[in-house]
């Protein structure tokens, strides 16, 4: 943490802690973010991936330039999802990212590996380091919304991420499990004492729906979004089923072709505030 | 790793290649590990930890000794399952850990925190030393089989559990879609490299059956656990379903109740070989 009061709200320390609008950052001379969203969980396999290929391919639609930063270098699954392969190429002014079929830049450390199930067992330093050089050596362009997939857990990638990259905000998932709300709340938690706004609260796998006989299931206990939410202060919520179309369409690498049908649009709103 | 030839298999370094059986652990003149195996996947959220639970339920039923090392400190959920509680006590010794109500021990950084949901926010050498802490401080007492729940990914805490500890084997746990069994081929690929044998995969959330029409769903895709496991040359292989009881049953802290109808028999067949 910086020795920045906190008060003036505009010294440019990213950690500053009453900053409500971070200086538009430009890590390099071919790049611009407009805006910076960190995609977070204390668990893992809530469907944080999923969430952030949701939010980014829903803000494209709607016509900004968007691209995501794939922090879970430990099991990166970006890629996949859009379908992206080995198009990395490099030049004197830095790495360009990899393009979505509907152009959502991705940066991924999968798309530097030569087999896709290859280990990547880095130590934490090691893993705050490639954050910070796919951030500041990507060739992003003009970006509106950069969408940050964190590793879950509140480990070395979390606090590097958020205390030396500009992230204007959080959206975190959860899934209705009365256990993940729990560990959820340790990010939420984290993020409040790092001063960034956690703007938003995605209820994965709610429910499921049989399709045989239309019966509502709550495989992971009863939902208790809107719960959680009130109990940490957070604006939005925005529920998601169990769907086996997210499977289907993920390892497809089709996953912008999914129709979240306006279930995404209250965090969105509270996204486009940025 | 230790200069070790690997080529006498006796020779006590607990990370020679060609270990077979290491031996006997006394982390403390309190405590005796016969057998040390880590449960581990290569991404978050597939059940690891459910799995661990159900693992040490059963080979306590079984008639062993058994404990859980809860490694995963930034997401630990071992405690709440069997419901244990601020039960930590510690004397000149070391620590004494929580027991469950069918004696399992249970040793979590949860039961340290004087709140659930607080974070620990630990970069990678802190959370590696109180593992190590962790195994080396408790009075675990006679232990047949230590379970060692791992944290999802493949960064600090892998490394020093499988570089430092005596552990004999690993299971893994995966679900079926596509994108997440490439994800646990990393955890898999990591521990070849480690020479610590994979004795089984647990397919988990295989699919969901229906209790109102009987339809049985593959929400996250077809079955794969034998192909992946055949791919990765994995002796035993498990599945289980989708079941609402898991997340009561974890809710209430009751999770040894659950009757898993020898759904688990080949891969505590392989652990029992140990």
């Amino acid at each position: 943490m910086s020795e920045c009061s906190g008060s003036c709200g505009s010294c440019g320390v990213s950690d500053c802690g009453e900053r409500t609008a971070p200086a538009k950052a430009a890590p390099n001379k071919r790049s611009t973010i407009k805006h910076m969203i960190g995609v977070v969980s204390g668990k893992g396999g809530v469907g944080k991936s999923l969430v952030t290929s949701l939010l980014a391919s829903e803000m494209r639609k709607k016509g900004y330039n968007v691209g995501i930063l794939d922090a879970d270098v430990t099991g990166p699954s970006i890629p996949k999802s859009f379908g992206v392969g080995k198009t990395l190429s490099a030049d004197a002014d830095g790495i360009n990212p990899a393009e979505s079929a509907s152009g959502i830049k991705v940066m991924s450390v999968n798309l530097m590996l030569p087999q896709d199930d290859l280990p990547v067992a880095w130590r934490g330093p090691v893993v705050s380091g490639v954050i910070k050089q796919f951030f500041d050596e990507t060739n992003w362009g003009d970006i509106d919304y950069l969408f940050v997939d964190m590793p879950p857990g509140t480990s070395d990638v979390f606090l590097t991420v958020f205390q030396s990259l500009p992230v204007d905000g959080i959206v975190t998932v959860s899934a209705p499990q009365e256990l993940v709300g729990m560990i959820v709340g340790k990010a939420v938690n984290l993020a409040k004492s790092l001063e960034v706004p956690v703007v938003g609260l995605v209820e994965n796998m709610a429910y499921f729906k049989c399709d045989e006989c239309d019966k509502e299931h709550h495989i992971f206990g009863e939902p208790q979004g809107a719960e959680v939410a009130e109990r940490y202060g957070i604006p939005a919520v925005a529920t998601l089923p169990m769907d086996p179309k997210f499977a289907r369409l993920v390892d497809a690498g089709k996953v912008e072709e999914y129709d979240v049908a306006g279930a995404l649009d209250a965090i969105i709103a509270k996204v486009e505030e940025f």
